[in-house]
This record gives structure tokens, sequence and C-alpha cells, in this order.
């Protein structure tokens, strides 16, 4: 994240006071402060690195405007994240075209998700900055299939096994092709 | 929630057995069952209602795709819900057309109730099917402002008060003017 400050002091001279031994000019000072968050996107994290193929991934699906793809430490299993590719911080900046675009992409993966695994339900999750939740900088939607009496774990708790992953990767890859 | 059921039950005869006393038919049964799920929308959900105006809610903001109100059961201060105005019981059964123009007036107004509300996050929920933690089977999105150290409060635990939710809906409603 990085701040842009930029502030304009107007400095007004209402009277000026001249004696032998002190000049006193008497200013009236407004302050005018325009704070600019500017909520950078940064290159470099993670998703931005799958996205580049850097950092491998149990893919599950990919076209021209996003990518989806399994969370290594699932809330419960089939967690799946749809990703953009085009860059967004967060919901909010993300151009409104696009997102359209986008949530057709993430309504296709969760039916997906949700009928190649039996789930009775689904519930969509999306975190925007670190009081929302959010820990990876590039827009996502979390998706997580849910049955009865099944609760969510807590997020980022536990690391999956590679073979537990690459099974229900096959599952949902396979409904989506 | 309807339930179509379509069974087809074939019965085989085996063996006949006759003795003086009693005929003794033995049949092998084999059963096709075939269970639609015919999910239907229930043109009497609450959010059918408030559409119609049958019910009245906090609105801030109101379009020809869509309708966003307070949640009156706020799960924090702000806890905002956005809805189509077209039937979807849920996310996953919407039209993938209008799912892309509705979730423009979901960015549009959770910018709005994170910026009038001086929020530092937002968390967007979206449930599907009661066991995804859906209670009322109209298409809707949960915007919930977000600030450091303040927990979600568990969905539907306490009725707020009409005057802060006014409050509230006034500062809202003003950002989307």
């Amino acid at each position: 994240m990085a701040f842009i400050d930029a502030e304009v002091i107007t400095l007004r001279i209402v009277r000026e006071v001249f004696s032998p031994r002190v000049a006193v000019i008497i200013v009236a000072a407004s302050v005018t402060g325009i704070k600019v968050m500017a909520l950078v996107y940064d290159n470099d994290n993670v998703f931005a690195k799958i996205l580049r193929g850097e950092i491998p991934s149990y893919k599950v699906y990919e076209d021209d405007i996003a990518l989806a793809f399994l969370d290594i430490m699932p809330r419960i299993d089939g967690h799946t994240l749809v990703i953009p590719k085009f860059p967004a911080r967060t919901f909010l900046d993300a151009d409104a075209d696009k997102l359209g675009q986008l949530i057709k992409r993430v309504q296709k993966v969760a039916r997906a998700v949700k009928n190649s695994l039996g789930a009775e339900g689904l519930t969509l999750l999306q975190s925007n900055e670190s009081a929302g939740g959010q820990v990876i900088f590039h827009l996502h939607f979390h998706l997580l299939p849910r049955w009865e009496g099944v609760e969510l774990k807590p997020a980022g708790s536990q690391m999956e096994a590679p073979e537990a992953l690459q099974k229900i990767q096959t599952k949902i890859a396979a409904a989506l092709k």
C-alpha cells in the first residue's frame, strides 16, 4: 500500500506590524489536506506468480478471463479460488465491465465444484483489505462447497496433502471440460 | 423447494411354487429411482415481497436491475444486502448475463458502503442452499463493512434499532445519489 500525500498550505498575510525591534507578520494559514491512498497492485503477489506460471497450482479451469485452482489450505474439501487474469487488488477497484465477465466464470466454476463433489450447498466468500480478511492482494473469490453439519475450518489453518488435492482437482476439472 | 419423484419398479418372477395351501411367488424387485429436485423460485419469499413493496426495507439503492437495503439483523454496522430484481433462487441458477449486470451494482453499492462508513475493509458473502447458509431463497449478496478488531456477529442474532438503521441508511444512500 502506498500513500501519496498532497497538501496545499495557503498563507495569507493578515496584518503587517513593524516596530523598531521586530517585524511581526500575522498570517492566517489555511490548510487543504488531500490524502490520496494509492492502493497499488503488486505484481509480485502469490496469485500474480501463479498466473505467470512461476508457482504451480492445482488448476481446475482456465480461459482468457479467469483462472480457477484449489486452495492448498482448504477450509473444506473442494475449496476453490477463482481469480481474474487482469490485475485487480480487490473487488472494489476492479474494472466494472471486466468484473461482469469474471463473475460468469465464478458461476461456471461454482456449479462444477458443487455438482462434481455432490455438495449440498455452496458459500461464496470474497475478502477485501486486511480488515476484511484479505491476505493476498489480487482479487479472488472463494468457492466453498458445503454439506449439512460440516463446518468450515478457520482460514489458512492446515496444508492439505497433494494426493487429496489431486483427487479433488481431477473431479472438478472433469466437470469443466 | 419441490420434489418430483420418478420411480420405476420392475418386478420379475423368479420362481413360482404352488402347494395345496398357498401360492408363493418369488419376485426380484429392481428399483430404478430417479429423484429430480426441482428447485423452484418461490414468489412469496421475503425478498420478493420487499421487491413488490409488500414489506418495507431500509433502501439505500435501486435501479432497473438491483435493489440494495440494510439487513435488519446486521452482523456488523452497515451490513447491506444487494438483490436482483429478476427472480433467481441462488447464485448458481441465475442467468449468467444478468448476473454480469448485477455484480456491477454489487460493486457500486460495496464502494458506497465502505466509503460512506469509513470502513477499513469489506467482506462479501453469498450463501447458496441451506447447507451453504442460505435462509431466504432469493439470490442475495451480503456486504459487510469491516474494521480491524471488530468481529462479525453470528447471522441473524439480533434485531437492530430502527434509529440506528435509519442513520446508516442515510449515510450510504447519500453516497449513492
